[in-house]
């Protein structure tokens, strides 16, 4: 094959959702759309809130000249302060516009931070299950995906993750929600965990950087606030984007926040502003800046997701099937009923289900489902979960 | 510092062009922008043509449901088929759909197409003078840029380039028309490079592909229409963008067209679209996508800016100035009345004019001006052109 090696292996190991989605697609072809009960894909079904549409038609209406011009890499000074407002109201910390980089998502926000703290063979550690991109990003920079487990509620194990840092470790990078479990990181773990870091940065002289990929921030349920993960470890960094909040994700909006405390704030923003540069973004969307520079506030319907997440949930429990309560994100991630849980996607998949094998997070055994689709998908897909949990006698 | 060496590296580099116009900026605060006259970014301050205005506004004001959301990491079907049924007609050769893949930018498309065909270690062959970035868009993948040089109207040399083929040679990438030179390669030229690399390729046992970064395709002048690639050479990709054709640089959106008759076709359009996707691009955005399909034949007035070089090649001519005239693009790259390009380069900034120096593109000894800027910054600037022409001794 003409191309790269790692591009030919990153191929090769593929990516489950992706493959999941576009066998869905071929079989939507055959058997029709409403046939087919499709949970693969973190794809929002639901439309982005009225004040997206206001603020869009707004800004077309009244174009100001210039406004689809290059900009500061960094992005408009207007947006990156609304987005600090924000971020300061809810985390109670002060940011300022210097602390922010507007970014195509947050997976260019991820691929420019990690581009801008990595040496080559440097480790970044991920929790397993994982969102797989994550080691695609980190691979990309010549870096190397240490991954360590979690325990039974999808929570990192901190005994575990203490011994495997090292002076190679430029960086732990956590998801908190969760993208697969939903799983939501509390305070008191966030504590715990910015207390080890700065120990073992002390003990190892490296400044080990805390990235949280805070995508799903505004998805939480039962009244609960996400926790900031800012005031419990100073050098740390978060990235986000608007494609689950907003419901923009083919928009590629997004940025990075770093901790005004971090050390070294000035050389890392510089950084990370240069590489949103030189990888080629250059800048983030410059509509679409404008456009969430007044949104920041605004979410799609939170009660909404909670819903789907609860008929799931329930009903996926009371069949018999094992599934940790998701806190958060829009993803269940069950037991997988066999061992084998590309065995049992398939069988799903040959009922017309389509799901995400756990080993597609590097956690084999288990499956994912996406609740971000409409009701009459998510009741669908109920009557032959309910077969498949008879066939495997759950319960 | 606690950043990567490579993007410590790459920034102490700098950017010349980013770093004149972070200079400007600061000129321009102390004595007022119109007493600054900046030629330094290529930054159009001409605004969309209003086809762009119509077609924004028409999706706009009736939103499709879904519109926001993920899509295929290619882009739309429909985009993708617009740009190819336009490309076909320009060029004579049939493209389809599955020739092209929306990206952010030039930018984006070439570091996608860089990534699927590097290996580490690989060489890109680029001619100076060159557009900076390249140079980090190949070490991004860790490429190595083998820099040729060209004559004395900018052509880059056969006779070296022939020389400089290896087996480690991933690709040659062109810029025609041409930053900073202005320059545009005609049919007779790319007949004896594709010629070249057909007969390399044999003998070296690898297809060494053509890149062709023709963002600025539309923008050639007196009358001339822009030579296409693709019948000269088969193993032929070319990156381009929306930036300059349309005005929408910060938009970021733009396509890769691989030529139809590439050897391997498949593999490599597959592995450019697993790197967008991996590269943390995951799709060109979803609005700019649509509104680019129905504009594939529009461009901003030509014309307006073919009197706006004509007016700075004219006069800095007529000062005594050595330039080559530019046949497309909006730069200009004449030689430095002095050897040392920065300090002259410093004398005009002195005087309030921005340029950016020759060694900025790999040539000391030059000086780029940008003139899509508006008509009074060019006529501004003649007058201490005019100025440092007589300190000079010019003519």
């Amino acid at each position: 094959m003409p191309i790269s090696d790692r591009v030919k292996k990153s191929m090769e190991n593929g990516s489950w959702i992706r493959r999941m989605f576009e066998e869905g697609t071929l079989l939507k072809e055959k058997y029709g759309a409403e046939n087919v009960f499709d949970l693969t894909l973190g794809n929002p079904v639901m439309e982005p809130p009225p004040e997206f549409h206001r603020e869009l038609k707004k800004l077309v209406d009244n174009p100001v000249p210039g406004m689809h011009r290059y900009m500061e890499n960094a992005g408009y000074a207007e947006t990156r302060a609304a987005v600090a407002e924000q971020l300061s109201k809810e985390t109670g910390i002060k940011f300022t516009e210097k602390d922010i980089v507007m970014t195509s998502g947050a997976a260019g926000a991820l691929n420019i931070v990690l581009k801008t703290l990595m040496n080559r063979g440097d480790e970044v550690i991920v929790f397993a299950p994982y969102f797989a991109e994550f080691i695609n990003y980190i691979e990309n920079h010549d870096g190397v995906a240490k991954v360590l487990p979690t325990d039974d509620q999808f929570i990192p194990k901190l005994d575990i993750l203490e011994k495997s840092l090292t002076t190679k470790t430029a960086a732990v990078l956590i998801n908190s929600p969760n993208n697969p479990t939903g799983a939501v990181y509390d305070a008191d773990f966030l504590a715990k965990l910015g207390e080890l870091l700065k120990d073992k940065s002390r003990e190892l002289g490296r400044n080990i950087i805390l990235i949280n990929d805070e995508a799903y921030a505004s998805l939480v349920y039962d009244g609960m606030v996400h926790d900031q993960v800012y005031s419990h470890y100073r050098n740390t960094i978060t990235v986000t984007s608007h494609s689950k909040d907003l419901a923009l994700p083919g928009e590629r909006i997004g940025y990075v926040a770093v901790n005004p405390r971090l050390e070294e704030h000035s050389d890392i923003v510089n950084g990370i502003i240069h590489c949103n540069r030189i990888s080629g973004y250059v800048n983030a969307g410059a509509l679409m800046q404008r456009v969430v520079t007044r949104l920041q506030a605004v979410t799609v319907s939170i009660p909404e997701y909670q819903k789907k997440r609860d008929l799931l949930y329930n009903n996926l429990t009371e069949m018999g099937y094992s599934v940790v309560k998701p806190k958060g994100a829009f993803y269940l991630f069950p037991r997988s009923p066999i061992e084998d849980d590309v065995e049992f996607v398939n069988e799903l998949h040959r009922r017309k289900v389509l799901v995400v094998p756990g080993q597609g997070f590097g956690s084999p055994g288990y499956f994912r489902l996406s609740y971000c689709t409409d009701d009459r998908t998510i009741e669908g897909s109920l009557e032959i979960f309910r077969k498949v949990a008879l066939k495997y006698k759950l319960s």
